[in-house]
């Protein structure tokens, strides 16, 4: 196979360029993530401290650290009922591996499961930029918050990050918001969620949940909505995983989850 | 559909064995993790000591989680050289969810990528465990040490944990052995595959790398070599979600990662 | 664990509600899809036939059968240039299993890649829809497309089904149109796809591919535009699987896909 | 960034071996699998020779491709019995999109559900190369069947395409066993399948399933058994699909697979 000259240049650019990273340098022997060698980051850092320099490039305050903590904490598990940890144990009886079981459950965050949070996110952002400038006082956020709860009721849609099926009080929002507030977090995306808070349960008796507390708090460390999801698995990923290890250590194999006679076939007969 | 009367407790004896779990008992307006209220514990633990709860079922001394956050460190990111990041971000860029993008990489977990943790795991648990009662001194590790290296050299097989295809020295390994002697986790197994490594590097002049060093470690702490893709998998997925957001934000979508002329055609002509 | 006698029949009836299917019938020692008992089929019916059968809940006409025979044909495979079919073999080269190879190649369907079946089904049938009972002629039909396509324009946005980054002229695209001639399928829908592309091409050089052939046959075969993902999986897996075995057994394990000194790295240097 | 020149000859060679296939050939405006011009295949062969063109090279016999037929139809759907298929739902009700569906159903096959096929294949292969030569008779074969169980019994193994959860006699073995012996593919591999039967049938009073059955037939056929968890992959596609249509169209969103009470807590309480 011969090879045109001229396409050599071509070739190593386009290579090249293929694969540009500014996250993890690799040269023999020296591995340095964002700038720093690895040997500089293992035991000095806390896992947080490195997940927020992965994600953002640069290091953490040690408020931003300790508030991304407990959020990751406040994700990390919810017991056998969402849908994504039922598809993992469901996945780990049938004998399939460990990753392929986190992937079953990560792969069911879908339209109307695990997308809250960044969907919450990225909803308080596009407000808050719109009205950029002229918010400077909570009378004003109130207003926002008015504005936004009425487009939603007219077109009768649910608001990402409010109301829980569990719970009428999901546990972690106010821990998280106390949280916030103690270091500093309860910025202007938080308030609006709040105010959002306040005039949806009185109209419906319904509050904001994990995913609308970390919503308004993420935003207000300035992270991109983008990355709501992300932060949601790297929180739920040691969840997953102990369900998927319970499952493979407790539980006989394979499982019967169904017996033929609790299904109801209401298809033709022929 | 007539329901027949002896089914019933059947049905809800077999319904609610099937889904059991020690992990987290939700009930409405409370949430608690292996007994701990969910609220008590954000923004108390640390998120390694989260993890340690959640996979074991109880909480770590100081220095066990202080040893498990150095090994989450280690763990996350090697830049673009893995297969399993060149497939998140090729996913990325065919503008896949995020989501997506993390579990193809996951599934790229495959015999000959990411298992060496696990692995190494096994066989060095295995190894201990056979000699159990009979090893007390340097003496002995060196001899099990030899015993597997011979097993290993006759049957033409790579010892997982020990080489690197980038790397000749992995910068890690040192780091995590010294933070594991600062804090007393160099023990039976991580002596061990020290012993090996004085072997290998001898014989082939091939040191242990980041794998090795934490099969041992991890192994000295005493999680079970059936976690080890597990611990690999949260300490990974930063890095995985990093690599898929910066191809997201930073590249173009689509991009041609071969152009026509750059394969190589082998099949017939017809 | 006391069970509350009220509770067993709501339980019962929303155990058996989770569960309902007009799909296949399961009862000890017999199979039924559709109303038809799995013997019966097996050897009787042509795979397309079963395809369809399983999707629509009847049985085809020979031409239905034999167009969707053709449809499938056309999809099965692009050789290595897909993003898909790269993350199928890189994962294959790490020695992951065949169906996690495969679920990695679909994983990589996303918002560039492998959505256009779908996205251009839905265009045509929802552009159709709107004028229905007003489309009687091909003018009417021509109008239709200069409404769709100024739309597009004056967006700047791409319509699904139309150019290919490899072909200028997809070979596939006329062959198709010329089976549904033959086969009465050429209705409204491909007719709008097809005056579409007279749009296009005179303006921009750009010509219908395989996908836009296929949204407006399938359309015109009465299928959901949301099953459009579905019959594209169904066509491109046996090439995914091809792609994962020719890995495994032609290549060597592990490959290389780059090298460090082909990754540029542009991050900050600490 | 500097290229040294010496490293251009080595980068080029790489690339290019890197991506190599004899499956499909793409150059602008053409498409040849296997060496067939892609407009000859569209609307000439049958699905079923496609899959067998891609998997193996070259074109099937008359017979070959109505068994694979055949095969293929008996592997579509089991209801929603499966644990890959109830994977399959589940995530379709948390409104994850069809292509994440189906890969969930995929990544399910696991050790103790869906490989039986290839498991199967890999032992029947695997025992009749071992006798090749000496087995010339029907009495051989008996003889290496009871060899077989010996060791399956003394190590307390199931013997994997044996068998079924749901059925004593699954009926689609036979029908396949039927149609094997019409087209000529009940050879040794099949005997021998059958002659296993014979033995557990008696021992034990259970049968081939459909994967026993397709084993011994598709290693008559000449398949290698590597590709059987590619061939159920293909034939069980259209069903996992049709259910996460069905799922998505027919059943409210997000449904609630368990009450709380329902969930049995058997951790620490604190």
């Amino acid at each position: 196979m011969a090879i045109r000259r001229e396409s050599v240049e071509k070739l190593l650019k386009s290579q090249i360029t293929k694969w540009k990273t500014s996250i993890t340098r690799i040269e023999p022997n020296k591995i340095s993530t964002r700038g720093y060698p690895i040997e500089d980051l293992i035991g000095t850092l806390s896992f947080p401290e490195m997940i927020y320099l992965l994600l953002t490039g640069s290091l953490p305050s040690p408020k931003e650290s300790k508030m991304l903590e407990a959020i990751l904490i406040s994700l990390s598990d919810h017991g056998v009922t969402p849908p994504s940890t039922q598809v993992t144990r469901l996945m780990a009886s049938t004998g399939s591996t460990i990753n392929n079981c986190v992937s079953g459950g990560i792969l069911s965050f879908g339209k109307h499961h695990a997308g809250a949070l960044e969907n919450c996110m990225k909803l308080l952002q596009r407000e808050v930029k719109e009205y950029k400038g002229t918010v400077d006082s909570h009378k004003d956020i109130k207003k926002i918050a008015d504005v936004l709860m009425e487009k939603f009721v007219n077109n009768n849609h649910k608001i990402p990050g409010f109301g829980h099926r569990y719970h009428d009080e999901d546990p972690r929002a106010p821990r998280l918001i106390e949280i916030a507030s103690e270091y500093g977090f309860c910025g202007i995306h938080t308030q609006l969620a709040l105010a959002i808070q306040d005039i949806i349960c009185e109209v419906k008796g319904i509050r904001m949940n994990v995913d609308g507390a970390n919503a308004g708090i993420l935003s207000d460390m300035g992270f991109d909505w983008r990355i709501g999801t992300g932060i949601f698995m790297i929180g739920r990923l040691p969840g997953l995983i102990s369900h998927a290890y319970e499952e493979k250590t407790r539980e006989s194999p394979f499982r019967k989850l169904i017996e033929i006679d609790e299904i109801y076939y209401d298809g033709v007969e022929k």
